[in-house]
């Protein structure tokens, strides 16, 4: 059973085609034991490339504990470097079918490098959407009192509710998961530490919900630079630098969808071994 | 750049051929890179199978912070099933050329799977040797006091230092950390827990020493069993269970060596990408 091994900003993904898997007869166990870093290939999550019947393919995504997820930034961008290097598109721009929606990645080149450039969507600010528990429009700067500290927190939902907080206090990881679960957030929230280095770039920390620190979080990019946007301290097009590295994140007005344009790599290509396969089909 | 992905219970390794990396300029990095488990292929270590005047190979290991290592009970299990399944030894027992000497793997099998037969050299039992502060010919149930309770500690090492506690406390890790960092072990210590099930099984788990809590430790599965047999509640063979897996572990008297046997799965065969290298080489 052949597969492809690539990341987006150390996101990790092992890619296989559909057809590899008619054999398996339960793909949530079967990417549990993938994933498993000590005993499988090690990853975050696997992705199908599946047959679709709206584009010419469909993008399945299952997480290391074996859950189905909607769709992932990072993992789109392989997903589409994927089949870009292998001749499986035509165009660079293609569109993918996921369980979030029809998605059209535009496969571009950065610094010499192919990257993906993907639309994610409006952000969505007003309080009762992230979900926050705050009576108010838009909840720019608003005073959020943690751990005996009061940080201003800007709340934006790409989907999933973010809290952005322009600081980066030495205990973030601390502070992370005290935001994460504070009352005001009901579905709990993701949570991002931003240090504004100009109007062009910014350095990003990730606490993400039920996770912890992450390398990489595509959707709290965008909503670092929504906030960034509408405090007035970024400029509607920015450089992210995330621990995993950089996404190009581009919001050009308040009516219109964000953009977020990052790498993806191919680290090696594989075949699992006949004695693993016996045991986890 | 091919290369082959295996594990010893759960304690993995992705393994080149010496020729493969003679575009390589430094090993400590490239394994680095190698190791690196969202950027890189992910393990524990790289090893080599490398040319050798004295023996048909030299395993050469690398830990996975570029660091090379002598010899490991995990690694030349998987060392010596790689061989044997591509045939390229013609005995199943066969000499390796290794930093800590030549060693003599036997390829055997366990309920229809290859599994290893290692010699892991003789016990030294002399507190001076260990090397534990204690003044006695052989440190058996000493009473240790670690953060206000009392453990009863037998000491031995395979070449490096072993606390064996007959006793799985629930907060194992926290003294387990405390033990290691003891000021009776002038070299620190690895510290395995115990829960006798029968003379013939116990079930451990693993504190290493710089390291925290392992899926498995070959000179740690070896040390509990000759502290066992020390103690009487052993017999002279048994099996080990650690988190990783099962070794059986064998001591045919007290003048005699240690030997170990236990599994070694081959998971996936890869090839780096020619992106990567670009980058790693």
């Amino acid at each position: 059973m052949r597969f492809v091994k690539m990341h987006g900003l150390g996101n990790d993904f092992v890619i296989f085609e559909w057809k590899e898997l008619q054999g398996v007869k339960d793909i949530a166990s079967f990417s549990k034991r993938v994933c498993d870093r000590h005993f499988g290939v090690g990853a975050d999550g696997v992705i199908l490339v599946a047959p679709s019947d709206r584009a010419p393919f469909a993008m399945r995504i299952f997480n290391a504990d074996g859950s189905e997820a909607e769709m992932c930034g990072n993992g789109i961008r392989c997903f589409a470097v994927y089949l870009w290097k292998r001749g499986r598109v035509a165009d660079r721009e293609f569109p993918v079918d996921t369980k979030a929606g029809i998605i059209v990645p535009r496969v571009t080149e950065r610094n010499g490098k192919l990257a993906v450039k993907v639309n994610m969507g409006k952000p969505r600010l007003r309080a009762s959407f992230i979900p926050i528990d705050v009576d108010a429009e838009q909840v720019v700067d608003y005073p959020l009192q943690v751990d005996g500290k009061t940080f201003a927190l800007t709340a934006v939902s790409m989907g999933n509710p973010h809290a952005v907080i322009f600081d980066l206090p030495g205990d973030w990881e601390k502070v992370g998961e005290s935001i994460e679960k504070h009352p005001l957030f009901p579905h709990k929230t993701n949570v991002e530490f931003v240090k504004v280095q100009n109007r062009k770039e910014a350095l990003v920390k990730v606490w993400e919900r039920g996770v912890g620190p992450t390398l990489a979080c595509g959707t709290g990019a965008c909503a670092v630079l929504v906030a960034g946007v509408l405090k007035g301290v970024l400029d509607r097009e920015a450089q992210i630098h995330l621990p995993g590295g950089t996404l190009l994140v581009s919001w050009p007005d308040n009516q219109s969808d964000v953009f977020m344009e990052g790498p993806a790599e191919e680290v090696f290509e594989g075949k699992l071994s006949e004695e693993v396969l016996k045991v986890w089909k």
